[in-house]
């Protein structure tokens, strides 16, 4: 009978069960080796890379230690990365090297190049001379890029054979033991001149020429192209599997869809934690490395509100003259940064995913000062007429109507602005956004509004 | 020779150069039909589909009619649904059935559901009888289910065939016409007992059965699984393509990683459009609709201010006795919102790649904790001695900073709180997470830094 892998006991909606868990931290407390891999033996190694993620991290050395060598490349290649910092310190290099030395040059690569150099060192040096070759090329290529990505291993044929003799070379080279989702065409220069999805070479009949089925167009990654442009090309072409090339045109690797999936999540969630300044935003982070990527846009943050800050100091005859402006001048502020907010979140995800472009960069102004039009005129309605009618004094609820709806209008404007900006000088539109557009709505808001109430001479 | 798919003249880093652009409005502007078609002839049905998307909205149904059938059903599935809607909207219900039924079932479904109900039925009205009944077979499944995503077309075999007889079934059947990733082994009822990847068939002697190549563990998707929970499944397994099952276990379709990639990058990017209550936050969408998305937040957003204000207005005897206070309550409040924010987003991306589960989340608060002590004392500490050099006040300085500690602390505490209780209750961690957490760090803010100068006796 078959069993479905993502619904075994242990396993519920994608995750480990609770009871498991408890069961596999109370064979650990029993120092009960032979009883925790019975109960790993059924995980997929992305389940049992989970494990190690779910159980309080004083359980880890002795998990990995009661494992032994069911802690293998494939549990090692899906563990987060700072678990698996944690896990490969406990091992010795020999038995770190068995491991990278079965993994796909991809998998190998992400592992040794986020370890200490003297460790990866360490490991290298255990390593069969051609596996240390393979990864020491890759490591050669700048980092987040394509050559880092790809695999080396690959199946590339000359045009001229006939579909038979591709299926039978295959049939006599089973000890390359990997899986393929395509198969390249070559001139003899080992340049792709074309490339064959399976499913045609499995629908086609044996004395039928490879030029004949190959498609010629396809999508090639130069081997130094950064891994956001390599995902977004997969997103934009919907590719499966993709050739890599070296700059003289030549195959060197390919790309496949399941080393994107990562990044594509990675890239398009990481907006949320830049434009907050959360660093990289893992909750298996040490805590100190955490700190010292959150505290920098804390110390960002304390400078612009100081800033804008002294924008209130300026009106302080007038707050003294009517207190309640003190408690009012934040309410203008708040609306502003969360209108400049949603704007900043649309513009950086359409910067993102490439649907914002110079090309429509004024058209998409237009369009969120419009909305901010919309938007303004609502709040600036219903704060007006709710200070109006609470605090009894319709002169006061105008003036924070007309600051409120003037506030959303410039967070409108700097929320597409800002972005677009860094973007243009090449800037992590993300990065940044936050503090700049705050600033902007913070000060716009204490100077629009206490500016007004000073001239409308509610204060006279 | 081959050409490039991505560097066409009219392409340059996977985005259309604005050189293309200006071109084709030049066409379209003269009314030169035949150039129209013939500049967006080299182009990819993705790059055909931004074409619609870059141009200035008044040339969309232009273009549409210059391009007649060259706008096809891959141009159309690969188009923003917002712009989708505007270019159906020009064509007849035929020229629409038409496209349709060329689509894998997938994609006719994706462009059905979005219509409004009479042009769907118009369309439906106009296809063959077996297209419209795959898709109205397909609309039965719940919205945003496996049963949407998945297409019909897959190849399933018995488990006795051999190999050669799997490809000699294959070659026999060309009609198929479709790409697939992986052949399903079926029993008698059409339940799947395994699997085969195309690598593996084309490796195999043909006198092998599909019984010893097959893989038995497989991860299979229920036809009413929620595609969010899809797009895990296939990130964590690394799946390239997936079977669909009914209620009784039997195959019913099969979703391919091209169609998940679009909502892991959508379910990732939402988060922060989410969070800031953007809405779809899409920059094709209709004015109105923008507005509507988002201005339900930014009434709430100004509710949670009022309420904060009521706490500053408790303090305005305080206030008049010393106005800088009014200067420097909202340093406090922003520090926190910041710092909130900042733990809200790492909370909220563990909470949706299933990092954080029951098992961690208290190791998680205490590390935020651990965080937010960190920050805390490094913020105390910095705008502590700022306010008692600058305004000569060691008083005030030392009350401002033990405020920011403070709310520093709270920020932590609910920016994990917040989003954990709201998955705990099954409500989406996103949506409402920044409302409350803003309320809590804006309230405590000017509670703790205005109390604690009133206890102090600054004022007195």
């Amino acid at each position: 009978m078959m069993s479905d892998a993502a619904t075994t006991p242990a396993v519920e909606d994608n995750r480990l069960r609770g009871d498991f868990l408890r069961a596999v931290e109370a064979a650990l407390e029993a120092d009960d080796a032979a009883r925790v891999r019975e109960l790993a033996t059924p995980l997929h190694p992305a389940d049992l890379a989970d494990l190690f993620e779910q159980l309080a991290t004083d359980w880890r050395e002795p998990l990995a230690a009661a494992l032994g060598d069911m802690l293998d490349a494939d549990t090692l290649s899906e563990m987060n990365e700072w678990v698996r910092d944690e896990v490969i310190a406990t091992l010795e290099p020999a038995q770190v090297a068995e491991a990278v030395s079965e993994m796909d040059t991809d998998d190998a690569v992400a592992l040794i190049e986020e370890m200490e150099p003297e460790d990866a060192q360490a490991v290298l040096d255990e390593m069969a001379p051609d596996d240390r070759v393979a990864i020491e090329t890759a490591l050669s290529y700048p980092e987040e890029s394509a050559g880092r990505l790809m695999q080396r291993e690959l199946i590339a044929v000359p045009e001229h054979l006939g579909i038979g003799q591709v299926i039978d070379w295959l049939r006599d080279h089973p000890e390359t033991g990997m899986d393929f989702w395509e198969i390249f065409v070559v001139d003899p220069a080992h340049k792709p001149v074309g490339t064959m999805r399976l499913s045609w070479v499995l629908t086609t009949p044996r004395d039928i020429p490879v030029a004949d089925v190959m498609q010629r167009e396809q999508t090639l990654i130069p081997v130094t192209m950064d891994q956001e442009e390599v995902a977004l090309r997969f997103q934009k072409y919907a590719l499966i599997s993709a050739a890599v090339v070296d700059e003289d045109g030549r195959l060197v690797g390919v790309i496949t869809v399941d080393d994107i999936v990562h990044i594509i999540s990675q890239e398009a969630g990481e907006d949320i934690l830049k434009m907050t300044g959360a660093g990289d935003g893992d909750i298996n982070e040490p805590v100190l490395d955490s700190y010292k990527a959150r505290v920098k846009w804390l110390i960002a943050n304390l400078g612009t509100a100081l800033i804008s800050s002294t924008v209130i100091a300026q009106f302080e005859g007038t707050i003294e003259k009517m207190v309640i402006l003190a408690a009012l001048t934040p309410i203008v502020a708040s609306i502003g940064g969360n209108a400049g907010t949603q704007t900043m979140a649309v513009a950086v995800r359409a910067l993102a995913t490439d649907q914002l472009t110079e090309a429509n960069t004024w058209r998409t102004i237009r369009r969120e000062i419009r909305v901010a039009l919309l938007n303004g005129l609502t709040i600036a309605a219903l704060l007006g007429l709710g200070v109006a009618v609470l605090l009894g004094n319709m002169q006061l609820g105008a003036v924070i109507a007309a600051a409120a709806l003037f506030n959303i209008m410039v967070a409108g404007l700097a929320g597409v602005l800002v972005p677009v900006t860094l973007n243009h000088f090449r800037a992590d539109p993300a990065v940044a956004s936050s503090v700049f557009v705050t600033m902007t709505t913070d000060t716009m808001g204490f100077l629009a509004f206490l500016t007004l109430a000073s001239l409308a001479g509610l204060t006279g």
